[in-house]
């Protein structure tokens, strides 16, 4: 049986690029940028008042002018205009254009006005007020590096240059694949001896966070009937993800039906705990990747989180950087296995403070309520210690 | 002119109950949860097998039977059985339910199968692998206590219990206003003297993280405009954001249009950077609420997470936690306002590091990609260390 290290190794050995999209611009946030953003022109595109008040010419001020004709009012949104006589000014308006010969700023604050005459209270500094253009970008500068995470700022980015629609990258389509003849659908009442689906719903809402919309198929433990669904998954999507069957029960048909079907088996079972039956599979000529978890609900809803995350994270070309937490509690380990242990986290300062929280196993799915993710603690002989710092795995 | 904490503190008086909403289970993702969820029955509902082996009576074992004979085979689905006799077994499935007279499982790995016969090689342990029915939570216990946000965890906790619909707090209608005659629409070339609008795409790609789909308008500068619209926005929504007019300038209407539509102001101008003409009032009898930004991209989008996001976080029953962050370089302050500083943060360990970002001033759209937020520095005469904890506002 492989470890934990090696399992994630493999895994992430079938990271795939699934392409790219052009979509509107709202659609795309909390999407993957696929393309290289510039800007169109100048940034800002000419000399912006940063204030609202009069332009003039900062050598009349030099030439010992304090008082100003108002020779009219520049708002934003109106052409260039220009100042025609030096000895005087023109009110202007945050945002808009600075006049031709004029090159400073002075702020209502700052002058009196009066009969139609401006006068300065306190000497300005030549060139203040003044957003100069091309002082943030100039034309043709990146202003957005393909890669990273469309969030609220970067779509005012996108905007301002214009990006109606935004080329973005394209997620895998995913399947979600329940098993076991003891589930019933959540709208019905389940007999004494069943129970209603839940891991797969988790499945799906965790998806939504990364702007997949997963299908949910149910299957029965039946040999035939699961090889005729399961073909046709690999066939019509990129991703499966199994909860369930592939334990070593007589039901347990996955591992078969997946060998019977021709996806390769990467691994079956991992030094782990929860998730020790996990399956991990690629189907050569369909590119279907198989990630087939155990069906307990801590099983399922932490390996989708250790490996599943990552995986797609990788996909998408976002990168996976190591996260940790700090320990509130003692915590045992295993001599052999590693351990993953829900946690609910808390700051201290600028610190995470990861509180470990008390479960019965990898059946409690009650245990997960208020899950931030998980503690990450590899097998060996020591505990850890409440202070220790551990690897974690995020689920939220 | 009023502090950053009072302008805080004066805000946080306007939060509002949105009231509740019943929406199907899998809309209520990232939602907060507007109902105590209960144990509808014990979990696990039965003494539920969680291994595939054999069911056995243990004091048939303790009366020295090592050799048990297989009566049938019970999987995850089936009613209850019964152990007919204690010299034999039922071969049980992982899910499924412990047969009368039985009390422990033995997993195949400990056992030899030969001519109708389970051979245990190792000594069980009485009960073993069984997860006792109610273990986890009594019927009738909480599961889920009302005012979280539910996440997938949660989910699949809420479709255990069979809710297909689910009460959620609702969230605020909300309508994002543009002001400006410099501003064109996205998908139009600007002329030298226009820019596209951003802010508000900002805005609302912010809110839909917070499940809400906001209303965009654009008003030109034209008071009697304004007004008619406005009077309209008050009416229809709970909240509106408005980027840009409520500085000095002469086109600046907002806040005499408020007053004029019986919009009461709170406050007008914050000493704080950017934002210091950030404008707040509520219509007492519309129980509208406008939060009126300055209409420079930094002003806007920081003190969109300065003052809505937590006014919204209250407001949904969520809370409000003050987060810190270190720095990662020495940042000077302002001797008399609250400084807003865009940062990226990285992980050192378990702690959080903000690099500050270099940036030219409120207008500099450009310097917000990549930001996750804002380091919040009160006024004072001392600068800030590499190596300081400061309070962190997240935009991310």
């Amino acid at each position: 049986m492989i470890t934990y290290e090696e399992a994630f190794r493999r895994v992430m050995l079938y990271t795939k690029d699934f392409g790219t999209v052009s979509v509107p611009l709202m659609e795309s946030v909390n999407c993957v940028l696929a393309e290289t953003i510039y800007a169109d022109r100048d940034f800002p595109p000419f000399n912006r008042s940063t204030k609202d008040g009069i332009a003039l010419q900062f050598s009349a001020f030099e030439a010992n002018e304090q008082r100003f004709k108002i020779a009219g009012v520049i708002s934003a949104g109106l052409p260039q205009q220009q100042l025609i006589h030096a000895t005087s000014c023109l009110e202007i308006m945050t945002g808009a254009v600075v006049p031709v010969n004029a090159d400073t700023v002075v702020m209502y604050e700052d002058i009196d006005i009066k009969d139609g005459f401006a006068t300065l209270h306190t000497a300005p500094r030549e060139g203040q007020n003044i957003h100069v253009q091309g002082s943030d970008k100039k034309a043709g500068t990146v202003l957005l590096e393909k890669g990273i995470r469309i969030a609220a700022s970067e779509i005012g980015i996108l905007a301002s240059v214009g990006k109606t629609s935004v080329v973005i990258r394209k997620t895998p389509t995913v399947c979600v694949i329940s098993t076991g003849d003891e589930l019933v659908p959540v709208a019905q009442t389940p007999k004494p001896h069943q129970i209603r689906t839940s891991n797969v719903l988790s499945l799906q809402a965790a998806l939504i966070k990364e702007n997949i919309v997963a299908t949910h198929l149910h299957l029965q433990d039946d040999k035939p009937v699961i090889e005729e669904a399961i073909l046709k998954t690999l066939q019509d999507y990129d991703v499966l993800l199994l909860s369930g069957g592939v334990s070593k029960g007589k039901f347990d048909f996955i591992p078969e039906v997946m060998d019977e079907l021709g996806v390769e088996k990467v691994f079956h079972k991992v030094l782990q705990r929860p998730g020790r039956p996990f399956w991990f599979g690629v189907h050569e000529e369909y590119e279907t990747i198989v990630f087939s978890f155990p069906g307990n609900p801590v099983s399922t809803f932490s390996n989708y989180y250790v490996y599943f995350s990552p995986w797609l994270k990788n996909s998408m070309g976002l990168g996976v950087r190591d996260r940790f937490v700090i320990l509130n509690n003692d915590v045992e380990i295993h001599p052999v296995l590693t351990l993953y242990i829900p946690v609910i986290l808390e700051w201290e300062g600028a610190t995470l403070i990861a509180r470990t929280i008390e479960n019965n196993g990898s059946g409690d799915l009650t245990s997960l309520a208020e899950t931030d993710g998980f503690a990450c603690l590899p097998p060996g002989d020591t505990s850890y210690k409440k202070g220790d710092q551990v690897h974690f795995i995020p689920s939220k």
